[in-house]
């Protein structure tokens, strides 16, 4: 397919990556700034735009790849062309496109992007959302060339993955980020967390959360937990951080067969 | 080495399985529940005891692997048999062993384990720490035997390490059970997310957490935070979790090449 992508952040240039590996052709990038526009449009042999009124028609789609609350300028500008417009956002519904334009769908990867990061395609899980049956068809033709992992999913259901998503990733690697300070501080080598934080992640790849919860909360622990936010004593956002975590899991539902 | 072990939780479990392949014999297994004590037992070839009168004195260690709370009522019974006593809880001082005995060492491996999860040893960071010279070398030795990620480390440095994995570890897999919940009242497959939860994990094996947080919150993108927070509207600790966790990322120091 001929493609045109708008946008150049992470998400439009893991996706430019994947698209242009499985032999599609990438028109143009835009971006506000034609630097960062130039930088992906080089990687993928693309031709770099600032300005929606150099937009080449002669593509199949558009996907639009930018922060939520500027696709509906885009998609309004981009109306004109009656080509089919797809974005990648997690929390807005394919309504928003659907004021512009009846060619409308959404190519929502869920996955974590990140600049200097390889990543897999094939194994992003890519939720598609389509507004009508051809161009469902369509869309999933697409994103079959590029993943092994489609999923129809419409608005309401993806609002809530991209809601679970923030709990699933933004979260937790912030929690690593609060973990990684704390051993610096203490002159001890973030290495050392390393397999322990790669175990949590693949032991819920088998089991439920709930089933492999280990730790002094699941525990009822409270001697530890005590210990615990009396040497944070000088952080008092990781104290509130740390029991209001430890309150929810003393009262998650455990299953029947919690480690601890 | 001949081992006794004192306990027959996760990490009694797997430690004993490691200590076991590695070739070393282990004598006993002690729990107050003898049926625990049994079923860890009957893999290890070991004999399964109740009672600490029972114990064996003829071996060269005693792992001591049960609740903080227990370990020093337990430390008080072995001591008089004058043997290398070790325990292997993050948030326990040496000092309390060493109020009864000299032997004294600990033997802290850092991970998260569960019952029915194989994990491979060779891999745990053991973190090690003796009352001498001398039974610091035992101790290594020992561990060798288990794991190629050996490390000193001092009963204060080992209670960081231990808040740190409560960080890395507990409260992330909670993370995950929320997400799962949330999938799981919206029909939605759990499967959908792991991919995202690998990558999350693993994006911190090579770069620093700031580095590569992304999200609604480390882009201060407040519309999106405002939808999160109304759709979790009838869960008041999610709430609470969502806005105390993205305070956080907001504040958080980014560095220079944060993804966004």
């Amino acid at each position: 397919m001929r493609i045109t992508l708008i946008g150049s952040g992470n998400v439009a240039t893991h996706l430019g990556a994947a698209l242009k590996n499985a032999g599609h052709y990438i028109a143009q990038v835009y971006s506000p700034n034609l630097q960062h526009a130039a930088l992906l449009a080089y990687h993928i042999k693309a031709e770099a735009i600032d300005n929606l009124q150099q937009i080449d028609p002669a593509v199949d789609v558009f996907i639009i790849s930018v922060k939520d609350d500027a696709i509906e300028s885009i998609v309004q500008q981009l109306a004109p062309h009656n080509k089919l417009v797809l974005h990648t956002s997690g929390s807005t519904d394919i309504q928003l496109l659907l004021k512009y334009t009846a060619q409308a769908g959404v190519f929502y990867p869920l996955q974590t992007f990140s600049r200097n990061k390889e990543i897999n395609f094939r194994e992003v899980p890519l939720c598609i959302e389509g507004a009508t049956a051809a161009i469902i068809k369509q869309i999933k033709e697409l994103a079959q060339t590029i993943s092994n992992n489609i999923y129809d999913v419409d608005s309401s259901q993806r609002r809530i993955l991209h809601l679970a998503a923030v709990f699933a990733c933004n979260f937790p690697n912030y929690l690593y980020n609060i973990a990684q300070n704390l051993l610096t501080q203490h002159q001890l080598d973030f290495e050392m967390l390393k397999p322990l934080i790669t175990e949590t992640a693949d032991k819920v790849q088998h089991q439920l959360p709930s089933a492999v919860q280990t730790g002094p909360a699941v525990r009822n622990d409270e001697l530890t937990m005590n210990k615990h936010l009396e040497m944070l004593h000088n952080e008092p956002l990781l104290q509130q951080i740390y029991q209001l975590l430890s309150q929810g899991i003393i009262k998650m539902d455990k299953g029947s067969n919690a480690d601890k």
